[in-house]
């Protein structure tokens, strides 16, 4: 018998590759594995993508072209913009049948408007440019993180990143104004609206931002500028416990209220982690105290610098016995090297092994019996690991990170992530937290989320999912589990 | 022939209202007319509701049985809470085949945290006591409207309500940190999260923000409070035309960035015809400017007001010719006054007899030539007709009112609405504008829909809607037009 029909039919991701490459041009697509390598090796290296090819349209055109013709051929989509996410939402699974549609030309900004406020640009823009194109023009876009370097707007829409700036000016959803979607049946959403009030119905911007690609491709947004602040001084301040960070929180918000725009818990150990594996980083305390604070106030005012309000209020945590050391960064360089004790906490446990993960949020008042009652927890499941954690206590948002015990079997404590997992969600969902702060459901995630949404938050979500992509062809699988049958 | 079964059956309305009886007790369910009439005459006179009986469930629990009751009879439910809407929407058509379903008993404040800065309402909570319990806690709720005394919690959630503070503090999306929601199936969504932070899957919340009730009814809220500010110095500002309205908004935030809390635009014949009306009020200029602006600078630091950076500011304008004239209140009552001049600015319309209402948003850059054209477009309709364009320049939104002529006929005036408003929508939609910026769509607007979003995003609306309400119970009609044949 000759070969069966079946064993010489393209498959649907062969025919797709053609259409495409017939439509877009072959720029358009990738398929040598050594190009596609940068977009399936994800930073924690806890998944390896598989696909086909790689996609890159060069515009909203190209995009909605590659949804229509993925939906005609019955393929899987994957949105990746930045390639920065920590749950795996932007890798293909390892089955290896699902495409990769970048959005990393989509990099246009197209508009700045100081007077209005706004800025228009592709979703494959850059955080860090929109930052310099705003700062350009005398304003300001408060998103920050650590890789605003090469996280891109679509990726940090699609996943409502947070960061440190969340205290005040809150997370991506909050910086969005308008949105251009390309909708699961290829249709192009035009909701760029350069408009603060609005209330012609729905407001469908909000089903996609945090949706993480399940619902549609961000394609291009226009997002708020702010009044750029004119200085910002930065102290660390040496406390006792987090009880103590959490009441100086109160404390200096007494006195100066929203100019606080930001206050991030540091552990002694992560202080002691840093300085000993990076370079050109220095412990500012004389004496190591058992928890640190980054409290940064901003001014509009150039003549009004926060710098005494700040000290003032730090003095009187003093003298009220909150805090234990304050360290005030006396030149721009020093208020750098303080953030970056900040910035470096998650990439330095790298240096000392393994180490397990939980980006949570409980309400900031439980901060303090959070993370006594978490540590107790994990300590129970792996005795002599070191929890690392820290982040933002201001919004609520603790990166509860685990490293391995000194020394120890790298491989026999990754073994123990679920039920290090379990046990420390445990304790978030008895504060009434959320196990997905900041960095999404992906499908790191995915498998839990029927424990801590209710039967009628899941098809409430479902119902929308299936509305909009009733073929299940949008990164399916993150964010909502498969239903059990 | 006796008489056909028909005209004996209990009405599905009848057949409801024992129904709740039973479930619910007399004094949850209003039949007599006098009893039933605050709940159907609305602030502006507009629309006159009409409705077999208005039920008042005492609890999330009872309105869930409201909910499944009325599905199952097939009756149709308008939610309403503080009755202070100005598009109609929580009016029963004349029709009188609509059950109103009011929250009013809803009205406990069952919690208030200082440290998480939260505030856990139900929805028939007064806006004036939920700012007033925060006060008690020395926290602060921004939101601020005329109707705040009689506006209610579930109404301002539902309708998205915006006001003087969204300048820097956005509209009542941005104070809602979770929800509890009966939706059109009567199951109960309990979405009340304290969080600041929660990314495990789609935001719910924000369906029902702005929804009008559409697609479920919201019964609790968690709310976000704020630090209080210390001081708020308030200023009116004399100038020429609204270019050098927005040119000194920028100027203002250039020095003082998000201290600037409210900037709000007045015309010469507002402040005319508020001191020529309400007695009590003062015209504090000494000659009076073609256009006032309100400006509002607040301080979280008692030692330092904003006083002096705001007269800086007000002198350099000065110098620089965009102000021709300030005066800043000496005191808390003085600035009282100044903030009646414009919250007054809507009711004193009424005394000169009928008006003609936009409650619009341009771009904030776009405002100076959305005046010019809307003016000349209106008088094009009306000759002689007094525009009174005032309200909230920082963030584009306008409340371009138009009073009649001086002397004229009042109904002539009120049948040319739609020729006035067709004109000036037009102006509004080629500067990229709403034509419901604040107010929401309700049935004043639900027609003019098809005109302002595009088939792509009303048939995303319509999937959402037919998803949740497959039977069209809750307020229909509300929003979304009925569907062309």
């Amino acid at each position: 018998m000759s070969a069966s029909p079946a064993s010489t039919a393209p498959s649907p991701a062969d025919a797709l590759r053609v259409a495409l490459i017939e439509a877009l041009g072959t720029g358009a697509v990738i398929v040598d594995p050594a190009d596609k390598a940068p977009y399936l090796k994800e930073w924690r290296d806890l998944y390896r993508g598989v696909t086909p090819f790689v996609v890159r349209p060069a515009d909203t055109a190209g995009v909605a072209l590659t949804v229509r013709l993925a939906r005609q051929h019955g393929v899987p989509l994957v949105p990746q913009s930045g390639n920065t996410g920590l749950v795996g939402g932007q890798m293909p699974v390892e089955a290896g049948n699902e495409v990769l549609l970048s959005t990393d030309r989509l990099t246009r900004i197209e508009a700045v408007d100081p007077q209005g406020n706004t800025l228009l640009c592709g979703a494959g823009t850059i955080l860090a440019e929109v930052q310099g194109a705003a700062e350009a023009v005398d304003r300001f876009f408060p998103l920050s993180l650590a890789s605003q370097g090469s996280a891109r707007i679509g990726g940090l829409i699609s996943t409502n990143a947070g960061g440190t700036g969340v205290l005040v000016y809150g997370n991506m959803r909050e910086q969005v104004l308008g949105l251009e979607v390309v909708l699961p049946d290829g249709e192009i959403w035009n909701g760029l609206r350069a408009l603060r009030k609005d209330n012609t119905g729905y407001d469908l911007k909000h089903l996609f931002i945090g949706a993480e690609g399940t619902l549609g491709v961000v394609t291009r947004a226009v997002l708020k500028l702010r009044p750029r602040p004119a200085a910002r001084d930065v102290a660390l301040v040496g406390v006792a416990n987090p009880a103590a960070a959490v009441a100086l929180l109160a404390r200096v918000r007494a006195t100066m209220g929203e100019a606080i725009t930001a206050f991030e818990l540091i552990p002694q150990i992560g202080i002691e982690l840093v300085t000993r594996h990076m370079a050109g980083t220095r412990n500012p305390f004389a004496a190591t105290p058992p928890w640190a604070v980054l409290v940064e106030a901003s001014t509009f005012s150039p003549e009004r610098p926060m710098r005494e309000p700040l000290e003032a209020a730090l003095a009187a945590a003093y003298e009220e016995g909150l805090a234990l050391d304050a360290v005030i960064a006396q030149s721009l360089g020093e208020a750098a090297d303080f953030w970056r004790l900040r910035e470096l906490m998650s990439e330095v446990q790298g240096y000392e092994g393994g180490s397990i993960k939980h980006d949570v949020s409980v309400p900031v008042a439980a901060i303090p019996a959070f993370i006594e009652e978490a540590t107790a927890a994990a300590l129970a499941v792996v005795p002599g690991a070191r929890p690392v954690p820290f982040g933002h206590v201001g919004d609520g948002n603790m990166h509860f990170n685990i490293s391995q015990p000194a020394g120890g079997d790298k491989a026999a404590f990754l073994a123990r992530w679920d039920a290090v997992n379990a046990a420390v969600h445990a304790v978030v969902r008895a504060h009434g937290g959320s196990i997905a702060a900041e960095h999404g459901v992906g499908r790191l995630k995915a498998k839990l989320l029927t424990e801590v949404r209710s039967p009628v938050e899941l098809k409430m979500m479902r119902t929308i999912k299936n509305a909009f992509d009733p073929d299940n062809l949008m990164n399916p699988g993150r964010v909502l589990p498969a239903e059990s049958a």
